[in-house]
């Protein structure tokens, strides 16, 4: 239901830490999830005078991507709200977005000309290393500054992948973005037109196939990476802000591009971590602790382990996690949130379905149902398994930011 | 879904026992909610041989009202049928409501003449005590009976409060109600005057406003309450009574009046309890079995005591209901739900949004899940955590009062 008419104007500050991917299945060797294998002193008390559960990402049986996942324990429906794949490009290599950008996910491919018909060999020209896709990007951007007055913003992502953005004077609307990929996702064929479906993407399209025409001009000499085809136009979805959906402030302290944007996306303040470590995350919340009513605190490696399937290394980062959490807890008149976006098990080495464990350290609970922060223990907690968008009301409630909903 | 194409014209009784605000949070002392804290030879012999569960009243972190805690119970998302605030002030003295009815809350206030002009100094009449509060209602309706052809019907709440009715001849739209509250919320300013949105609200507004003329006149040489202020003008909400929803003669045993009202709004006829207490209603209940498939049961002391934070008393309360209970269970073929409309935790003295303990005994249950009828226990339930909407369904199924859907 909508919370705006019932929020409260002052309340506790609410701490949403988010382990990336946390949620895995049992090794095969030990039975054991990262969660149940680590040794976590402290999680093992907190989670005893915490609610527990497990929260569905986006619907049973659906594995969520970055943004979906995010969306979700934000409190923003993931199916309602579909992020575009350029805009997840663009956040990720680092681009802010704005209301005014069609933002889109570049490949470098090669073609051969047949007549002047260019056909195409390699749609990925040969996963050219990142160093030479940095030096055809800057290239690029030398030449290609703007089209018919729309400025062109180009930032390298790893191999041959790259995000576009074309800013225009206007703000765009989500009809702008009907424009086809150019990239006919099989070789030996020629790339296609970029067309709009609607008039304001047809307007758009024009822009892109002229920026399509100088780009193949500018890398024509190129051996390899001599063409450039374009997928998942996209704008800047509409997403009401955190200040304005919750009456909070939120802040974001996340390492990673990716997390950064899409935190920026709902209207959080981006805090600028020096180094990459849970510790230096940790100072930069305790810095601004004073400045915020919300904290979205991301930790990556979790995720980034369980993709790699290296069990061993997602347990130690759970340890280390659990040997910072006293710093965390010290924070005073604070609701705490652990949970994860989504889930990685090991035994997957992907994202996946599977419900992710949920603990809220707040006076107003039970408690004492789970005996540890894990999985199998938080199937016996008060919270049950259910949809992440409801993470962010209960949140509300325990910080006591919610009026009682009619008389 | 809907019911109504699969409702069978038999079945069993159902005994839906409310005790209001019965769900609890731990003692800091003991570590035990009252139910863990009660003891309940009977409940806990009872809950074996029943299917257990919560019921989350609202939705996720939504502290409800006793409205939409009770619709919820009843059936009827408290989301899509909100109950104005006049409308639950005037069940709440007692008033009957009718379809012909625009209801609002009234508080006298105190204002200062500038000129012609009143300038509200409080808007409280500095609460004034309830017995004046009932002389200068019985002045106002004694000289006020009508207006413009429009009954007016007036009934004094707490301290400065009041209930006041505008009976139309002919059935209002909702768009009645459109009317803005006269009520400034500060005091130092004019009362605003009444306006409608609506043509119909319009209308209404104009009777409002001679009312308010007349009511200053009457009230001009009172010390402090020489004024009204009027605010949640609201009709009758439209409810599809029980009867045609599930095929239900619904009774209501309640003490208070705002329970007799919410059960009236959905059609359920009132038994009127003389005294208030357990024995008193079951008495009734006894009396009037024969009478009605549906009985709705409601137990306020429970909720009162969590209001207090009187712990000790809230755990009687519970305890003297579990002496009475083989008297409940006496009555031959009957499913009988025992439950609360919301939860009322003693340490955070008000209503809160944690799911709330819920018991059907019935012969179709799986049973032996839960030990005792507490939070913790019901968590273990065949019902798990649901939302109090499907309550009336589960009873209907129970009550063998449900057809199969569908071939």
């Amino acid at each position: 239901m909508e919370l705006k008419p019932i929020l409260k104007k002052q309340g506790k500050k609410i701490l949403l830490i988010v382990l990336d991917g946390l949620g895995d299945l049992p090794s095969p060797e030990t039975g054991k999830t990262p969660l149940e294998a680590a040794l976590t002193p402290n999680l093992d008390k907190l989670v005893k005078s915490s609610a527990t559960g497990l929260h569905i990402p986006v619907d049973y049986g659906i594995t969520p991507g970055s943004g979906p996942g995010h969306l979700g324990i934000f409190g923003y429906s993931p199916v309602k709200y579909q992020i575009g794949r350029g805009i997840l490009e663009a956040l990720g290599v680092g681009l802010e977005v704005k209301d005014t950008d069609l933002v889109v996910r570049g490949n470098f491919a090669t073609v051969e000309y047949q007549e002047d018909t260019p056909i195409i060999k390699d749609r990925r020209a040969g996963r050219l290393p990142t160093e030479e896709n940095r030096k055809l990007i800057e290239k690029l951007s030398a030449s290609i500054k703007e089209i018919d007055g729309v400025k062109v913003i180009l930032k390298s992502g790893m191999e041959h992948r790259f995000a576009a953005i074309f800013r225009f004077s206007k703000t765009l609307s989500p009809e702008a973005e009907k424009i086809n990929d150019t990239d006919p996702q099989i070789a030996g064929v020629p790339p296609l037109e970029p067309k709009g479906e609607t008039k304001e993407a047809q307007e758009a399209a024009q822009v892109v196939k002229k920026f399509l025409q100088k780009a193949a001009e500018v890398l024509k000499s190129e051996k390899r990476a001599n063409y450039i085809l374009l997928r998942g136009f996209s704008v800047k979805p509409k997403l009401t802000p955190f200040s304005e959906k919750y009456g909070l402030k939120a802040g974001c302290v996340a390492v990673y591009p990716m997390y950064k944007g899409l935190a920026r996306l709902v209207g959080m303040e981006i805090l600028e971590v020096k180094g990459n470590s849970i510790e230096d995350e940790l100072l930069i919340l305790k810095n601004a602790w004073e400045d915020f009513d919300f904290f979205f605190f991301h930790i990556k490696k979790t995720d980034s382990y369980g993709e790699d399937g290296a069990f061993g290394e997602k347990v130690k980062i759970i340890e280390a996690f659990d040997a910072l959490l006293p710093e965390f807890i010290s924070f005073p008149e604070c609701v705490i949130c652990i949970t994860g976006d989504h889930s990685t098990p090991c035994i997957m080495k992907s994202h996946s379905w599977h419900p992710v464990p949920t603990l809220i350290y707040s006076p107003y609970v039970l408690g004492g149902l789970s005996e540890r922060f894990t999985e199998k223990e938080c199937l016996k907690g008060e919270l049950g398994i259910f949809p992440s968008i409801k993470l962010m009301p209960l949140l509300l409630a325990h910080s006591e930011r919610l009026k009682k909903f009619g008389a």
